[in-house]
């Protein structure tokens, strides 16, 4: 639908609607009302820049909440909560004049190594995707645009802005499009941000099958593409493809080259006022809500601090060490310099100038009647190792436990750059042992943004708490879980390998000279590590609290088994004395198949809280495209059987229930390229074939042993005529496809 | 060069020409003195069909030697053996009137799954190329042509004559075309035989770049390409793409196809023309050599026991239980249907009828003094199950040591399927535990065409021979080597893994919808499991004798640094008291480089033969292609350090020695595609840059810090151009450039 300016803007006008005026805004046009719209980036704050920022537009931020990163709330499991963030950072957004946040990530976290891990979600798709939809219905509930980002086949850091993602389409549909997909379907963000890479060759800002075909025509997106800042390497054949702005601004490079294509005809101007039109109807649509709706700001470092717990993950928790009692004990041995220096966020354009900043070291304190000492233990650079070692195992010889700070310093994990291993730094594995000599007693608490290698660290801790990259709250929240305040709800939204060689691109990493190779195609981490059936350190889903919880009474039921749906209903009751969340995960498998499917794959999921002894019927619906594939025609469910599994984890499968799905079946057209195989399994062909090897006489009687059959099954029709002895080939198989349709 | 006949050949003779007469002929034109030529399956024995045989050319032939298939003699790592049995070929060919031998099958087993790996070589393509060579020339020494087959990824039976080997450049050239090209080079063999499959869309009959400009433009081939019997789908197609030979006949089908095709002017005559003289420039070397030797046939049986000997491969032996002695000791109880009944050779157009056949009971019984009985322990089809074993073990608990001949029944591995698990029969494995229980002295004797699971194999017996498909006479020799008349002096030539969801390609395995990934790319066979670290059954170069060696004094020279060469050369010593073979195995590894790259590759081996207490000097050349990998320019050696491991298999490396070459480096031009990373990198580019970052101010005082660096390094000179402000940026880039071009 044209916008109704259209028709009043001149060329240039509309040209210059379709490039940024400068880093972080749209042109204007005055002579008609069209504004200027404030562009951000997100997604874990708002980063609106102060005046006089530098040109790259990193440095100098009006202070904002630092929520959470994406590896931690994707930890959450939580759709309302991220939609209570998202609203959050609407409301940010709008109290300093922003009209379009940059975010969320939803690509797939495909190696442990991405630089750029802290800022997705998960490595499966559909927990990515739902997290997306909330986080962006929150965040434009107060009239906020969302830019959901980075579209797409965006999984690495290395050569990002050249890079070509060479990955199958069935990949593409099963695993990197699905997060982007279902969050446009269910939340229309305003926008859709495209990635720097190429696909299978061609830049993400000029695939017009990306942009066009799929995100619009299949989708239904209604808002606008914007590129990636820098994204844009040919501004007409960006426009050509379905990107309608281009940011940040090329000064009037953009709009010339576009002007001049037009009035060369190698841009149809239609093209361009289809840019315009998705720029202008969504720009007027931000500002209509704005309009209609208070941005009223409430405790957000509260709130801050409550996600940075429900994204918590208890690893371990060996004689139930955790919660530590706040009133009673020895002395709390605090150590590691991230206890007073907290890593919180990472680095690039998600970086956030935060309101307030929470150590975890005086959070401790505060929270505790106990004695508690601080020892640095090591330093990020790596200096003074040894006296600050035996300083901390000293004072450890004095504590009734010990709470180890670690993780990956600021140096090791950015946007911009992927790392190269999942190790901890050497120097804080060295100062573990060391304590783990001194004091039986530990406790570790992480900080990173991706995963690392915890071989050595669960041989030494007792209990083992992820906090990510938690905001900047995260110090309060972890001292929260340590004793008890609140319970840590987090699940693993990734797997956590054993080694980096066991992950599933390992081999296919981060590629070189032009391409990366998707080689493991839809094998992508659980999926993986669960269908090669390698051994893990943590599985996908998993999270301790502290309660547990029984599953009793899992039911699938298929209402219509001709339609592909059921219902999954399973009792889950608090076995403990505390309440306590648990994330029910249902994950469906296709055991016979006409491709490879995965083992198993997450199908639906639902975050419950309960009483201590209190118990709930929870509802889990599987539709279509929980059986689906991507096949060569579009999505398929095949009839026949199908496994469903209730579990706390990819590997902590609770029930498992079959059902049959009586779903109709299509059979191929048969033609020349079918094979004897083919044809025998076809419901005419079968007739027609047989009545054609009786006529072949002792040649067609050889087709009838078995044994052949196996040898010569994969044989097209088009062979085995001419092996026959047919010379007129064509006419001999069109006779027989004659006879198959007439007995059609 | 065209020969001579063309100018006097019609247009209909010459399309006559390049498609078969009949099943397994060429045609003649009588005017001209062009006679039919015969071709004729191998490769492991002449396959030539009686008269009045079948239509599909599958039953019924004269009586050959059947010799070891392919997996035997890739296991005997023995170029010269090779050239041997492709002599004795060539002279069972001429003497069956047979032009064209249908082998080597070089083709890389990228899965254990392949129903044909029986007739290919190995996993690795240097071992696979060495002899391919050499049985060509072997074949050819008599004037009988060989036929290279399947050319060319080809690796898989599913849906053979239709899927698409999806797979990039770099893997074709580094592992699926190198024993192409070095049989090509070493041997020109007078017929390479293109492949049913696809490639990339493409089918290989159809591929030009494939047929003609890697073929012959880059390998130099000097023969003719024919197809595999029914490949050609398109025969104007194919002639257009380089493929010389349709077969078998299509009857008028081809022909008439090809002279309409030059009549109306959509194929070229000059193309035709080229075909013709390939088949018939080829037949005159044939007769040529015909005529120019003799064909003696020697004793052939004599050669497949000793090539079987030579290919059986010791995985284990524990406390030297192998060799038995022949004269003293109990009985030795043989048990399995296999020792009575051998299964010697594959199933589909490689099927022998042989000479004569030797079975291992009658040679066993024959080669010992002890008493010998035997017990069939299992049928073939699993029937009859329980009598069978506890006819066995009760027999086993009166010998004083069992040799059980295990292995896949004719029905699990062929020609034109795949197998779908790499399991031994369940009733075997019943039959092994239970003997187990009875008697602990078992040794376990194999036949199978390729890997199976060993697990519970080696749980159960205290020696496992493998003896592959061993031949008409495998019976005698297994019993030779069981005995120690000849020593087993097989080396693996594939990885056995140990457990399927293990293997490089099994989530890619074997494709569906037309495709088949080759996602593990380079990593296939030892290559994967040595990168990625995965235990293994056995690995890749490993084969015990009855005696053992040392290697003492490795040295690697490189005689001018400049060039990438270098001799290896290591002492072998015999350290036992029975002469024996040894296998010294030289693999390369690039630790730092450009690209990713295998842990290590096989890049030459040397088999000795020594004496008790003998020593030998063994050296072995390295050459530019040791040291190469496929980049997008061609074959480049970096500059840099390389490290020479010198080993009796892939995991048991005696010596590593580092090499440094210091072989020119190429430093790629800059453009505007060129990032900030590589502007640093170069040697005339960092100061340009560095310039105009000092002429930027304070944005380009930003990309010197560090952080930012790392952040932006991998953005194009485009975008960073933009980033910094500029809006002219082809100008400001072209300024850039003409700098560093001044420079240089």
């Amino acid at each position: 639908m044209a916008h109704p300016l259209i028709a009043q803007l001149t060329l240039e006008e509309k040209a210059s609607l379709v490039s940024g005026a400068a880093f972080w805004n749209t042109r204007a046009v005055d002579r008609l009302g069209i504004p200027s719209i404030v562009l951000t980036d997100g997604p874990h704050g708002v980063r609106m820049q102060a005046e006089g920022a530098d040109h790259l537009g990193i440095n100098n931020s009006h202070p904002a909440t630092a929520f959470p990163t994406a590896a931690s709330l994707g930890s959450t499991w939580d759709p309302e909560l991220l939609q209570q963030v998202g609203q959050a950072l609407g409301v940010e957004s709008r109290n300093l004049n922003v009209d379009v946040l940059l975010g969320p990530g939803v690509n797939i976290k495909r190696s442990p190594l991405c630089g750029r891990n802290f800022e997705y979600f998960s490595e499966d798709p559909l927990l990515a995707g739902e997290l997306g939809a909330a986080w962006v219905t929150g965040v434009q509930s107060v009239g906020v645009g969302a830019s959901l980002k980075h579209y797409a086949a965006n999984n690495q850091e290395t050569d990002r802005m050249r890079i070509s993602s060479e990955v199958d389409e069935r990949t593409l549909r099963e695993i990197y499009f699905p997060a982007f997909e279902r969050t446009v379907q269910k939340s229309q963000p305003a926008t859709v941000m495209c990635s720097y890479n190429r696909i299978n060759g061609v830049f993400a800002s000029q695939n017009r099958w990306l942009l066009t075909d799929v995100l619009r025509g299949e989708w239904g997106f209604q808002g606008y593409v914007v590129s990636d800042w820098g994204a844009v390497a040919d501004p007409v054949a960006a426009v050509a493809a379905g990107l309608d702005l281009e940011m940040p601004s090329s000064g009037e490079r953009g709009p010339q080259a576009i002007v001049d294509a037009v009035r060369n005809g190698t841009l149809e101007e239609s093209l361009l006022d289809v840019a315009v039109s998705n720029v202008l109807t969504t720009h007027d649509r931000l500002k209509a809500a704005q309009a209609a709706t208070e941005a009223v700001a409430g405790d957000h470092h509260a709130l801050a601090r409550r996600a940075a717990a429900a994204g918590a993950v208890l690893l371990t928790n060996e004689d139930n060490l955790l919660p530590l009692d706040s009133a009673d004990g020895g002395q709390i041995l605090v150590v590691g310099e991230f206890a007073r220096t907290p890593r919180y966020q990472g680095a690039g354009s998600s970086h956030i100038n935060p309101t307030q900043l929470d150590d975890a070291l005086a959070a401790i304190t505060a929270s505790t009647q106990r004695a508690v000492t601080f020892e640095p233990g090591f330093a990020f650079d790596g200096s003074d190792e040894e006296n600050l070692r035996s300083a901390a195992v000293e004072a450890a010889r004095q504590a009734e436990v010990v709470v180890a700070f670690l993780g990956l310093p600021d140096a090791e994990e950015s946007e911009g750059f992927d790392r190269t291993h999942i190790d901890l730094p050497a120097n804080q594995l060295r100062l573990l042992a060391a304590l783990r000599e001194t004091n039986a007693k530990i406790v570790v608490v992480l900080s990173n943004g991706a995963v690392v290698d915890l071989g050595e660290v669960t041989q030494a801790a007792s209990a083992v708490l992820e906090m990510w990259l938690g905001g900047q709250a995260s110090g309060s929240a972890a001292a929260d879980v340590l004793f008890g305040t609140v319970e840590p709800e987090g699940r693993l939204a990734e797997t956590i390998p054993l080694t980096l060689s066991d992950t599933p691109a390992f081999v296919n990493w981060p590629g070189n000279q032009g391409k990366v190779h998707y080689g493991e195609r839809i094998y992508v981490g659980y999926r993986w590590y669960d269908t090669t059936r390698r051994e893990v350190a943590f599985p996908f889903g998993h999270g301790l609290g502290y309660t547990t919880f029984e599953y009793t009474d899992a039911t699938v039921t298929v209402a219509d088994a001709s339609v592909a749906a059921a219902v999954v209903e399973v009792t889950v009751t608090n076995q403990g004395t505390r309440t306590g969340t648990d994330v029910v995960q249902v994950y469906v498998g296709d055991p016979v198949a006409g491709v490879d499917r995965p083992q198993h794959e997450l199908r639906a999921f639902a975050k419950v809280r309960l009483n201590p002894g209190e118990s709930q019927r929870v509802r889990l619906e599987l539709g279509e495209r929980a059986f689906a594939y991507w096949s060569k025609a579009g999505w398929l469910v095949e009839p026949g059987e199908y496994t469903v599994e209730i579990g706390a984890s990819s590997r902590d499968i609770r029930a498992t229930r079959s059902i049959t799905l009586d779903v109709p079946v299509s059979t191929p057209d048969l033609d020349k390229e079918s094979t004897f195989e083919e044809w025998l399994a076809h419901p005419q062909g079968t007739d027609v074939l047989e009545k054609f090897l009786t006529d072949l006489g002792p040649a067609g009687a050889m087709f009838r042993d078995p044994e052949a059959r196996k040898l010569l099954g994969s044989m097209p029709m088009r062979s085995l005529v001419s092996f026959s002895g047919y010379t007129d080939i064509d006419g001999t198989i069109n006779g027989l496809l004659t006879g198959v349709n007439k007995a059609n």
